[in-house]
C-alpha cells in the first residue's frame, strides 16, 4: 500500500478530532510538518492566520493559492513542494519526531507568553520584524526520547558569547553542572563558547540538557559538536529545532531561534556578552516575555562582560545579578517574589504573573472549584507550589475559593 | 607674653562674633580643638547638645562638671585635661590646621545630610551606636594647603578591601587617575589595597586626593604609607581627621571615620569588598545620606567581589553598577537624574533631592528672590548647574520665581 498523499492526510484530519490519546492525528502533524518547511518561522501575520483557520486549512489554502497575500508571499515557490512525509520519515530515522501544539507533550505553558505576545503585540516594530518578533513555533522537531514538556518545565537558558573567556566558560560549566544537580534543565544554543560550556557542565552532572538548533535536528552545527550533541541525546537530553530535518543553519535563523531559547525556559542567564551582542538580544526577548533575566557580572576590564554590565545598568531593565546556581534557582523558582516580579507595562493582573502563576491560573476551572492537588496535577507542579501561589492569585481577584475548591473568579462587572 | 589660657580664650569667644573675615575666632577654634580630644566623635547626643548650647558653652560646662550626664559620661576624665593649645601648635608644626563649622572653608553643604541625620534620626538603633551613627564632626583637622570645601566639592569616595586583588587595584588606580584627570577629587582612607591604589591613581594624574585618617594628621597609618601621604600633601591634596594630632588609630575609630568619607563626597564607589565588609558598611552609610552608591563588579569566582555583588543584589538598594570613571561621573554629576534618584523612604520632596538640589534649595532666601548666579555663589556651584536644578525644585513646590528672582516657596497651607 502506498503512503497517503498530503491531500489525503489533510482530508482525514479535517474529518476527525485533532488528537487521539494525547497525540495529534497524522494529517494534522503532516500539515504542520509541511508548514515548518514551507515558511520561515517568526512571522506574526502567518502565525495568526494559521492559528485562526487551523494548520490543515492553512496548508490547503497555501497549496491552492487561496491563502491571504501576505501568507502566500512568505511561502512563495515552496507552496508547490511537498517534503512533509519525507521529513517525518527522515526525522524518525534519526530518532526524532515533530511535536505539535495538539500533542500532550507540547510545552504550552512555557510557550504561553509567546502566544500572548503574538496575539496582542502585532503593531510594535519588533513584532513586524521576523528576526525579533515574539511568536510561537508552528511545531518543534525534537530529537531524543523524553517528552518535551516535562524536560523544559523546570529549565533555565544559559547563553553567552561564542568568543568567551576562560572565566566565562568556567562559570557557564559550573552553572550547568549545579543547575543539573539540582534538577534543572539547561537550555542553550549549542554554539562555541558559553553555550557548549553550559551543556558540558550539565552533561557532567548527568543531567538533561536541551540544545535549540538553528538547523535540522539531524545536522550538527557547528560540526565540531557532533559527538557532543549525540551524547546529549544519549543522556536523556533533547535537540530541538523549528526547522525540518536537513535544514541549513542560515545566519538569520540564529536570531529567530533565540526566542525559542527564551520562550521554553523560566529565565535566561547571560554569562558573558560583548556590547550589542546576540546574548543581550536573547535576554531582552526573555524580558519581553516576562521571564527572568539573570546576568553574571565579570571583570570590568573584560570586553566579554561589557554586554552583561550593560544589561545590569539598564534602568528599569529588571535584569538581576547572579553569581551562582543557587541565586539562579532562587530567582526562577522563588514563588512569591517571582509572582511579584516587575514586568514591562503590565496591562492586566495576569500579565504580571510568573510562569507558575499562569499555569495554576490556567488550570482553574470556570464553574466547580477543585482542590489544589488537582490544580497542581493539571498545572504540572507540586501541590505545595500551587498552594503557595493561590493566595496571591486570590488577592489579585483572579481565582476564588468556593468553600470546597478553587475556581476562576468571575470577570469584574462593568461599572464596578 | 604667655599664651592665653583656655578659659581666657573661651571668655573672649563669648564676647564677640564667631568668625571674622570668614575665619573662626581663636576661642571658638580652641573650644572645638578641646572637644575633638575630649570626646570620641560619633555621639548623636553629644553633638546635639554641643550644637544646641554652642561649642564654647559646651566646653565650659564639661570642664565645670555642669554638662548633662550623658555628655559627662562620654568625656569622663578627659574633662580635667587641656591640650587644646598644644594640639593647635602641633598641627601648625606639621602644616595642619583645625577647620571648624564657623570657618568659610567648612564643607557645610557636603556635610549637610549628616547634620540632617543627626537632628532627625536619633531614635534609630544605628544612630544610638557611635560606630554607625550619622553625625557631623565637631571639627576637622586638615593637613595641606587647599581649602577643604573647594577640594571636596566635586569629590568621589573610592573604597574597598585591604586584601584586594590585582584586578581590584588595577581598577581602583584607573578610576583614581581618570577621575583626577576630569577634575574630580578622590577621597579614601589611605589603607592598603583599594584605598592606596585609588590615591596613587589620582596622584599619577597630578590630581588632588584626600585621605581621611582614623588617627592624627601628623601620623601615618599604616606607617608604610608615610611617604605617600607626604606626597599627597605636597601635590595639593589633604589629610583629614576628626582626631587631634598624635591620636592613635584605634580599631573602633576606622568605622567611625568611614561616615566622614561617605559624608564629604557626592558618592561612594566600592571597588572590591568581601562579604559583610567595612566597604559595604561605608556604602550603606553613603546611601543613608542620600549619596550615590556605585559598585564595580568583578569575577563571581572572586571572594573580593562577593561584597560588591551583594550590594548590587540588594533589592531597592539603589546601588548602581559602574565600570569606569565616565559612568561614575555620569552618576554623581548628572543633575536631572541625580535629582530624581530613589532615596530610602523619602518623607518629603526635600529628602529626594540630590546634594546639589539641597545646596541650591538651602541657598534660597525666604523673602526677596535672588538671581541664579547669586544662588550658585552661595551654594558653591556653577550658575549653569543652579539653573539646571531650579526648574525641578520649582516643580516640587520647593522654590518659586518672584518675577525678579528665586526664593523659597511658602510652606503648603493647612488643609490645602
Amino acid at each position: 500500500m502506498n503512503a497517503p498523499t498530503l491531500d489525503e492526510d489533510l482530508e482525514d484530519a479535517l474529518a476527525g478530532p485533532a488528537a487521539v490519546g494525547g497525540v495529534a492525528v497524522p494529517g494534522l502533524r503532516r500539515a504542520r510538518a509541511w508548514l515548518t518547511r514551507a515558511a520561515e518561522p517568526g512571522s506574526v501575520d502567518l502565525w495568526r492566520w494559521t492559528d485562526d483557520v487551523g494548520p490543515v486549512a492553512a496548508t490547503r489554502a497555501l497549496r491552492a493559492g487561496t491563502a491571504p497575500e501576505k501568507a502566500r508571499t512568505l511561502v512563495g515557490a515552496r507552496a508547490e513542494e511537498d517534503a512533509s512525509l519525507a521529513d517525518l520519515r527522515r526525522a524518525e530515522r534519526c530518532g526524532a519526531r515533530l511535536v505539535v501544539p495538539e500533542d500532550d507533550e507540547w510545552p504550552a505553558l512555557a510557550l504561553h507568553p509567546l502566544t500572548v505576545a503574538a496575539h496582542t503585540g502585532g503593531d510594535e516594530p519588533a513584532q513586524q520584524d521576523r528576526t525579533t518578533a515574539l511568536v510561537p513555533p508552528v511545531g518543534l522537531w525534537v530529537r531524543g526520547d523524553p517528552p518535551l514538556d516535562g524536560t523544559v518545565d523546570r529549565s533555565v537558558a544559559v547563553v553567552g558569547a561564542r568568543a568567551s573567556t576562560a572565566y566565562g566558560e568556567h562559570v557557564a560549566a559550573d552553572l550547568g553542572a549545579q543547575l543539573g544537580e539540582r534538577g534543572w534543565t539547561v537550555v542553550s544554543g549549542g554554539a562555541y563558547g558559553i553555550d557548549v560550556a553550559a551543556h558540558r557542565g550539565a552533561l557532567a552532572a548527568g543531567a538533561a540538557t536541551v540544545v535549540v538548533l538553528a538547523c535540522g535536528v539531524d545536522r550538527a552545527y557547528p560540526a565540531a559538536h557532533s559527538a557532543l550533541f549525540q551524547r546529549i541525546v544519549d543522556s536523556g537530553g533533547l535537540l530541538v529545532s523549528e526547522w525540518p530535518p536537513g535544514a541549513a543553519p542560515h545566519r538569520h535563523r540564529f536570531l529567530v531561534r533565540n526566542r525559542i531559547i527564551a520562550g521554553l525556559t523560566r529565565g535566561t542567564v547571560v554569562v558573558e556578552a560583548a556590547a550589542r551582542s546576540g546574548a543581550q538580544a536573547t535576554a531582552r526577548r526573555a524580558r519581553g516575555l516576562g521571564k527572568q533575566v539573570l546576568v553574571v557580572p565579570g571583570p570590568v576590564t573584560s570586553a566579554m562582560s561589557v554586554g552583561c554590565h550593560e544589561l545590569l545598568r539598564e534602568p528599569e531593565g529588571g535584569a538581576r545579578l547572579v553569581g551562582n546556581a543557587a541565586q539562579v534557582i532562587e530567582a526562577v523558582g522563588a514563588l512569591g517574589e517571582d509572582l511579584a516580579a516587575p514586568v514591562q507595562r503590565p496591562a492586566t493582573p495576569r500579565d504580571g504573573l510568573s510562569d507558575l502563576g499562569r499555569r495554576v491560573l490556567d488550570a482553574c476551572p470556570v464553574r466547580t472549584g477543585v482542590s489544589a492537588e488537582r490544580l497542581a496535577a493539571v498545572a504540572g507542579c507540586d501541590p505545595l507550589e500551587a498552594m503557595r501561589v493561590l493566595p496571591a492569585l486570590e488577592l489579585a481577584d483572579l481565582v476564588q475559593w468556593t468553600g470546597t475548591g478553587w475556581r476562576l473568579a468571575p470577570p469584574p462587572r462593568k461599572g464596578a
